[in-house]
Order: structure tokens, then C-alpha cells, then sequence
């Protein structure tokens, strides 16, 4: 049974995908905005479950691509994604019966909701990174080899790219190259795959977890409760189990460069409960692993979220600034992201990073 | 009637490209080496007049694009441009029945006729250009309207980009982009038209005019003839009319960066026949401007050729070094190039030279 997401749900939508987005994904803020206006004419946007997906469907994932930092300064047309599903159709000669996200983290979860709610697709309540990550292939679909081309990619000129790489490392790394040229963010249609496939691969309820995620921290700041408490509760009952607040402190110091179509850098934090020791955060478009001295609290794939210290608001990285009070939360990533061939892709190495993956349950608390 | 190219014409035709070239258009000794190859295989080039294209033939003119400096480098693996027809042929839905140059200077006089005797194809006595150029806007086709997307973009690895552009600007950068995520140069198909659109907008004769020029180098410098006066004789009968040496003298200084996807400097020439005065040459792969202080001796679009002093044998830009004894020669590029709209196109502030276009027949001797 589908669930038609209403306009009241838009905040809580928006606050989870926020959260999943584990500092990247673009800002949600912006895709809540282009959600509010595509409800406001009227048009409907439907969410149903992966389980639900028939094997004939065709779907189609939809997203951005590029540096958060270039987003908030050039905000989407409105209609390039769209663009880029109908463009990857007709390039297939297919017509698409569903469009996905393929991450459900920042921007991204909101993008395949306007995309359906434009073109009257119902949107699958799956994705494949489960939070977000910066390369396109750091999803489950490469991992159990979807192929990741054709895809098309636009840009709010009606630019388009129609790419078919010989592998996925080279579909990033072309597909980044003309995100570049096209400022720094683009729109992709890619991963085109039947309903079959999807189920196979896709890592299901991971919308109705951003709205379970946003609800939680919204209603636990209505009634003066904590929410990172109510945070942790809700995720016990989600495919993420497992989540823990790994610091309390302020932000001292950001170091963040927008290069090779990235944001990257760093930001380090003080604590402020008395020992008074600081957490270095490493970013890459999200956050990737944060470390007090030697000691790794969390790392890739494991999500690591910066959040308000009162409200529990995720602060994405390019909104990241010195000042800021703030609590640090480790959350275990879904089992998928965390076999040993989906580390290869995700862990810490995937990212350049000189450290072994270890699971938040085991890190030092 | 077309003319069949035999394997002994190959060493005149690329003398000729290289000379058209004016110091770009890749080096066609590595497009001779093909075009070797794939008749010693036995296959058949076949070059046809303009002027016997018929309405409904569809030509896609074919031809690498990216920073010569690359090209010497990576050497192509061989259907990479065969490949980019292809590519283009599937998604348009139609089937060429010529291919054509795009470039008839450097290597890309010859790229049309690897493509052409890979898959049977006649090759157009014609080109968008005639001579070499930087941009992939620099051509009759843009200035005459004609659409420059979609077009395919291919590398050694069979990766392929199909782009629909906005406009021939939005074109070139963002094919530029993918060129440099491929490695520096790259292979295209573009300009899908029909050939009544390849007889209004293409420069004919172009080919021919390589086979000629090198005929006459050859032919002078076997018969210890001057080369020089055979040359600026033979451009005499062509559409490039009037042709002229300009500075005789030595290389002493060079200065080439590979940027932005092109190979950018100048080269510094001491006058050796008695005044010592110096010759800067402005370079983007191709010659640009050639200045002796506050007087300018040759500027795009005429032909700004380097060639070996004695054997009038071209250097292209990424081959200049410290020594050489050379002669310059300049060209009157074809009217259709010095147009007042081609002018904006090809003039010396299309490439941010602060100079208007001056005829080399009107430059000072």
C-alpha cells in the first residue's frame, strides 16, 4: 500500500533526510522548498514500498550530483531532473513506471519526490546508500552490479549528457568531470533497472526512516524532551539499530575547499563536557570519520552526524561555521553497507583514508 | 568522380595536413601510421568531391579533439573514431553515408579517412575549417547555422558521451570537460547534416589542397628546388590565394602549458638574416598570432605556418624546441573565414587577443 506524503510531512521529511544525509546530500532545505511548490499546484506525490514493485516495473533513480557548497548558491530551475529521467527514456526507448532515490540522504531523498510529482511516477520508498555518500558508485547497486550506465545528466540550460562507461569508476569519473563544466552540480537519471532488480538490491524503507527520523526530533522538541534520546530510540526500531552521541562540543575550526568537484576538508571540535580534548571531523562532501587523537569514534560507512546541541538539527558541512554548539551522533550503517565486499566501497579506504573500518558498537565510548 | 587515395600519397597528405595544421590539428605523422595500417589491411579510401554529394546523403563528419601535447602521448588505440560514428549513427536513428573532415590541419585530415576505410564509408573533399582551429565552435558549420549537437565524444576504453548542447559554446565547454576527463584528447562524430547542408556550409577542396601542398614540398625538395617558392606557387591556384614568408630565424625560447584542455604558450624567434629583432608566436595548439614588437606579421584566421628552414617541412606546436632553425610562412585564410560574422569567430579577439584581424596581404613585409 502506497503512502501519499502530505504537505505537513514536508518538515519531518526534510529534518530526517537532513540527519541521513550525515552532513551531505545536498541541503534538504532547498529540496523541501521545490516539494511545497510542486504540492502547491496540486500534484501528488506517492511513496510505495519496495516489496511492493513489480518485476516488469521499469525504475528509474533520480538525483543531483556535486559539491553541497555549489548548491546552495546555484539553486535548480526545478524541472532538470525530470529532464534528465525523460531524456535516459528516450535514450533507452523505455518509459520509466517508477523513479527512485538513490540517496536517501540531503537533497537527494527529496529529488525523486519532485521528479514523481511532476511526472506522475510513483516514488519506491528504497534507496541504494541508505545515508549519503560522494562518488556514485558508493551505492548498493554497483556493489551487486546494476549497471550504473546509461545515464543522462543535465543542467538547468537543457545541456544533456547521455553517458555509457565502460565501468563505474569511469562513470564517476566522467559524469564528475561534466558536473564540473556544468557548475559544480548537475542533474542524473542513472542505474535504470527493473522492479526484479530493485528488490535485489535496493535498501528498502529508507524514506519512511527520514520521516520516522524528522517526526521523532520535531515531536521531542514540542514536548521539551530530549531528542537525541528520542533520536536513538527511533532508531533502534530501523534497519540502523544502533546509534550513540560520540561528542559534545564547538565548533573551533573549519578547513573546506570546493576542488575536483567536491567539497572538502575538515572541522574540529572542542569539547566542552571538561576534558576539554578535540574531535577532528574529515569531510568529503559528507562526513566521513571523526578521531580524538588516535582514537577512531566513527567512521565509513557508519553515519556521523553533527547536530544542534539544543535541537538535535543536523548542520550540513558547507553550513558548517567556528561557533557552532553542537552534539556529534555515530549510527550503525544498515548490515548491506557493511559486508565485507560493500567496504571495499564504503569503508575508509574507498575514501583514502589510512584506517580499518570499525563499527560504532565497538568504538571507544 | 572520387578519387581512390593510394598508400604512396599518404606521406604528401600529411605533409599537407601538417602544413594546414599551422602548428595544431594533432600530429598527422601518428594519423599516417593509421591510415597505413588499415590499407595495408586492405581496406579502400575513397575521397569525393563536394560538389557530387548529393541532397539526401547524411554526412557525420568525424575528428579528435583535445590538446596535441596529449595526443603524443597517448596514441590512439585505433576505432576510437569509427567508434564515435558509430555511437552517434545508433542514437539519431540514421546511417552515414559519408563522413567528412571537420579539421582538414593536422591529424584530423586524416581521421576522416581512418573512419572511412574502417567501415566503407566515402570521405568528403571538404572540412569546416580549412586549416586547423582550437574551439569546436571555430568552424563554417556554427557560423552557418548549422546544429553542432548531438555529438558523440569516445576514448580507448569505448566510453562514450552523447551531448545535446544549448548552443556551440555550452557545447564546446562542456565536451572540452569530458575531453579532459579522457585522458587530454578524445574522439568525436558531430555535425550529423544533410549533404545539401555539407555543400552550403563546407570549405571544398580541402583535402585536395593537403595532397597538393605536400606534393610540392616533396617534389622541391627532391629536386633541390626552393620549397618555399613552390609552396606560395602552388596556393596560388587554391582558395587560399596569397601566401608569403614572413621572418626567417632560430627558436630561442618556448613556453607551453597543457591547460585547460589545450596546449597554450608562445615561442620567441631571433631573426637570423641580419637585424636580430625577435618573433612572438601566441599559441592554443594551433599558431595564433605572430608580433615583432608593436607589428603584427600574421594573425588568426590566416595561416600562421612554422616550417624547417631548409626542407619547409612543418613543426607543429607541441614539437617546437630551443634551436630550430625555421622559416614562417603566412596563408590568407579562405574568404569564407574573414567575413565580418567569421571574424568573430575566428579573429584574434575570439581568443582574447586585443587585436583586429589584418589581412597578411595588408601586414607590413
Amino acid at each position: 500500500m502506497g503512502l501519499v506524503l502530505e504537505r505537513k510531512d514536508l518538515r519531518d521529511l526534510s529534518l530526517g533526510a537532513a540527519f541521513l544525509g550525515t552532513g551531505g546530500g545536498g541541503d534538504p532545505y532547498i529540496g523541501r522548498l521545490m516539494l511545497e511548490r510542486v504540492m502547491a499546484e496540486g500534484r501528488r506525490v506517492e511513496i510505495v514500498p519496495l516489496g511492493e514493485v513489480s518485476d516488469g516495473d521499469r525504475v528509474i533513480p533520480t538525483a543531483m550530483m556535486g559539491a553541497p557548497t555549489c548548491l546552495v548558491e546555484k539553486i535548480p530551475r526545478g524541472d532538470e531532473s525530470a529532464l534528465s529521467l525523460r531524456r535516459l527514456e528516450a535514450f533507452l526507448g523505455v518509459q520509466a513506471t517508477c523513479t527512485m532515490p538513490v540517496e536517501a540522504g540531503g537533497m537527494n531523498a527529496t529529488v525523486p519526490l519532485i521528479v514523481g510529482a511532476q511526472l506522475g511516477l510513483p516514488v519506491v520508498d528504497a534507496d541504494g546508500m541508505g545515508r549519503a555518500f560522494p562518488n556514485l558508485y558508493q551505492d548498493t547497486f554497483h556493489v551487486h552490479g546494476v549497471p550504473g550506465t546509461p545515464m543522462a545528466i543535465t543542467d538547468e540550460h537543457g545541456d544533456t549528457v547521455i553517458l555509457t562507461a565502460c565501468d563505474d569508476f569511469r562513470k564517476e569519473w566522467i559524469a564528475r568531470g561534466v558536473t564540473i563544466r556544468m557548475g559544480g552540480c548537475a542533474h542524473i537519471a542513472e542505474y535504470p533497472m527493473d522492479g526484479r532488480t530493485a528488490r535485489r538490491t535496493a535498501i528498502a524503507g529508507t524514506l519512511s526512516v527520514c520521516l520516522a527520523i524528522g517526526r521523532a526530533i520535531r515531536e521531542a522538541n514540542e514536548q521539551h524532551r530530549d531528542p537525541f534520546d528520542r533520536l536513538v530510540g527511533t532508531l533502534r526500531d530501523t534497519p540502523y539499530r544502533h546509534a550513540r552521541v560520540l561528542w559534545t562540543g564547538k565548533v573551533i575550526e573549519v578547513y573546506r575547499r570546493t576542488t575536483e568537484g567536491f567539497a572538502r576538508g575538515w572541522a574540529r571540535l572542542r569539547d566542552t563536557e571538561g576534558s576539554g580534548e578535540t574531535l577532528d571531523v574529515l569531510i568529503q562532501n559528507e562526513n566521513l570519520v571523526a578521531r580524538a587523537g588516535t582514537r577512531v569514534l566513527c567512521s565509513v560507512p557508519d553515519l556521523l552526524c553533527i547536530l544542534d546541541r539544543e535541537t538535535a538539527e543536523p548542520i550540513t558541512t558547507e553550513a558548517l561555521r567556528y561557533g557552532q554548539q553542537v552534539k556529534v551522533v555515530g549510527v550503525a550503517a544498515p548490515p548491506i553497507l557493511r559486508a565485507p565486499e560493500a567496504l571495499e566501497v564504503f569503508g575508509p579506504r574507498a575514501f583514502g583514508i589510512d584506517l580499518d573500518f570499525v563499527p560504532i558498537e565497538e568504538s571507544a565510548p
